[in-house]
């Protein structure tokens, strides 16, 4: 049996400022991550919960330039749309924003829950089947505060379609797509968001709760 | 203009040894949880990244007890559903396990999504809108770790109807259910997954990584 461990202030002071400086990353240098580095935070991911302990993550590291070039085809595609729906100044603002890292980042990482895993029996999916890709979620965001522990930049990148994000991969298996990671060093640190620093949108000052 | 923090190997290893004893906790002790600690926690959990910093996460704190009644009677009812549509042995294990600290934890919080909200002006949601829902879960998954480095337990229950649940909350807006977590002191802790200690699942050994 071994001991629980003992969490003090200090650590919870350095895990607020982990949630704190955790960005989404879209500018990176592009010297390499060591493989054995994302090895460690794929396997870190996995101590995300997951529903019934179904561990419905599925990664795919794209490391051949085609495809690479093929998602980043596929976000310019759907980034024009997003900015041929927007009108006048709002769209002036959205055309100055950069929303990917995928010209630089040197690992890209696209992340898929299996909908329906064996392995869980079922438990808790049965009227939440969405639970599946919730897990995923917490997988990726397990992994981007570990990245941001070893000082690497994440950015997810949502402006895709999944079914050719799917077709791009050539995946064979019905997972759902969940996000798209460019995983790096950042050119540069910041507890702001970036969306906020571009004059975007502002963080709410305080959260939203009912009570009942 | 503030500097940014370090982490260094000694902070990794208990991020780590967070991510490693965060469990789903289903018993609790019943001594309360202090409001200042639970208002603490919801701020900590909008320090979460959400799609197009449109931070969607909306919370309800569940203190009526009649509500509460009708939430457990709600789980009850799910979970018997759940426990009908399995046979023989599958059933018996199932019959066996415990799926809700609802009966004894504290606190309650219910965790829901705005699935369009204005802020954020629509960014990296126009192909993906579940992106909304997703940024929920992660700020579920903050609020759950910051809990953990209290010493607090979590318990995420999906075994709910989420239409029932909005109706047993009487809730006008049309947010979308994520979760309802169950939050107290956990009666003992632990590194393996509850449902490993009870026989129902294994984790798997290494993650599912595709190369392409």
């Amino acid at each position: 049996m071994v001991t629980p461990p003992e969490f003090d202030g200090r650590f919870r002071e350095r895990l607020e400022d982990l949630f704190r400086w955790r960005r989404d990353v879209r500018h990176f240098r592009m010297d390499p991550v060591p493989a054995d580095l994302v090895a460690r935070l794929l396997r870190t991911a996995c101590l995300a919960p997951s529903v019934g302990l179904s561990e419905p993550w599925r990664f795919v590291l794209v490391e051949d330039e085609a495809r690479r070039a093929a998602l980043r085809a596929e976000f310019l595609r759907c980034n024009a749309e997003a900015l041929a729906s927007r009108e006048g100044e709002d769209a002036a603002r959205y055309a100055r924003l950069k929303l990917a890292g995928l010209d630089r980042a040197p690992c890209h990482l696209a992340v898929f829950a299996d909908p329906d895993p064996a392995q869980g029996r079922g438990l808790g999916r049965r009227t939440m089947p969405e639970t599946a890709a919730y897990s995923a979620v917490m997988a990726l965001h397990t992994l981007w505060l570990a990245a941001r522990a070893e000082g690497l930049g994440l950015g997810w990148v949502s402006i895709l379609d999944p079914a050719r994000v799917s077709a791009a991969l050539a995946l064979d298996e019905p997972w759902r797509f969940i996000g798209y990671c460019c995983i790096g060093w950042p050119e540069h640190e910041d507890a702001v968001p970036e969306l906020q620093r571009a004059g975007w949108e502002r963080r709410r000052a305080e959260p939203v709760v009912l009570r009942r």
